[in-house]
């Protein structure tokens, strides 16, 4: 089962290896990372895409609260969330299908942000569904570059989730 | 001096994690991290942005080359590139101060993507810098979860930078 998991920690040296050294000393396989800032500089969020058992996902839940720089864990499991990535995509094209790569990128609501002579390169957000379509759609041209952000998540509810509080557990 | 590395590795159990340990042992704090698969569910691409000075930096190039799962490393480094990257944010609101928000992601070219009674959440893709003007913008109403992605470049030059080739240190 996969489980999106979100990490509120101090933006300390060292964090991100002990996080990820944790996930992998279990036998998790990470799908998905991103670590950004929030709000507070002082403070990062990682958002985890990880498969695995629930219980030992509940093990990693506490062993993260137990480490000394994680501020909050959050778990979307069975939660209503929007998730969410970036894709930049890099195609090659010429004079003939320039058009027919254009006109891919408008039905997917996606933006060409560089036009080179031989390249096309496309900025694509959505969901894990929408950016595989468009992967499948672009392939037959020749797809030289794929770079993705991996996934971030949001609660829909109106609760709070805050950068600065008391790590909870169940959160 | 901050540095953009773009690693294409094995999707392989605990790579993440030797590589985000092969950075904290030599002292380079990662500022922002992105992992997502490539066009090859068995390669992913991480994006890295690092400050540190040069040197050290050749010689982080040099071990990750020299892992057994990375398949080729990239750096940005006085390249021309795109770098972009995905946030979300939830801001709290009421039925007086909502549609001035709205407005605010509206001008900031930003998208809401969930109207509740007492927030609102927007997705904006940008450089730092627009990221940062949001988040500023939205500061007064109250905000109450940032969750970032971490950026990710592409060059923008017609050079192909496949998922399988070999390893080049200094591409």
């Amino acid at each position: 089962m996969k489980h999106t998991i979100s990490v509120l920690v101090e933006n300390r040296f060292g964090v991100l290896a002990r996080i990820a050294g944790l996930f992998s000393a279990r036998g998790f396989n990470i799908e998905s990372l991103a670590v950004g800032e929030t709000e507070d500089p002082e403070v990062s969020r990682m958002t985890i895409v990880v498969g695995g058992d629930e219980r030992t996902l509940e093990q990693i839940k506490k062993q993260l609260n137990k480490l000394i720089d994680v501020i909050k864990v959050g778990d979307f499991t069975g939660k209503e969330f929007i998730e969410k990535e970036l894709m930049l995509i890099k195609v090659s094209i010429n004079a003939k299908n320039r058009n027919e790569v254009v006109e891919i990128a408008d039905r997917a609501t996606a933006e060409v942000v560089h036009l080179g002579s031989r390249s096309l390169s496309i900025e694509a957000v959505g969901d894990s569904k929408k950016i595989h379509s468009l992967i499948e759609a672009l392939k037959p041209f020749g797809i030289l570059e794929v770079v993705r952000t991996g996934r971030i998540a949001i609660s829909v509810d109106d609760k709070e989730m805050k950068a600065k509080g008391k790590p909870e557990v169940n959160e």
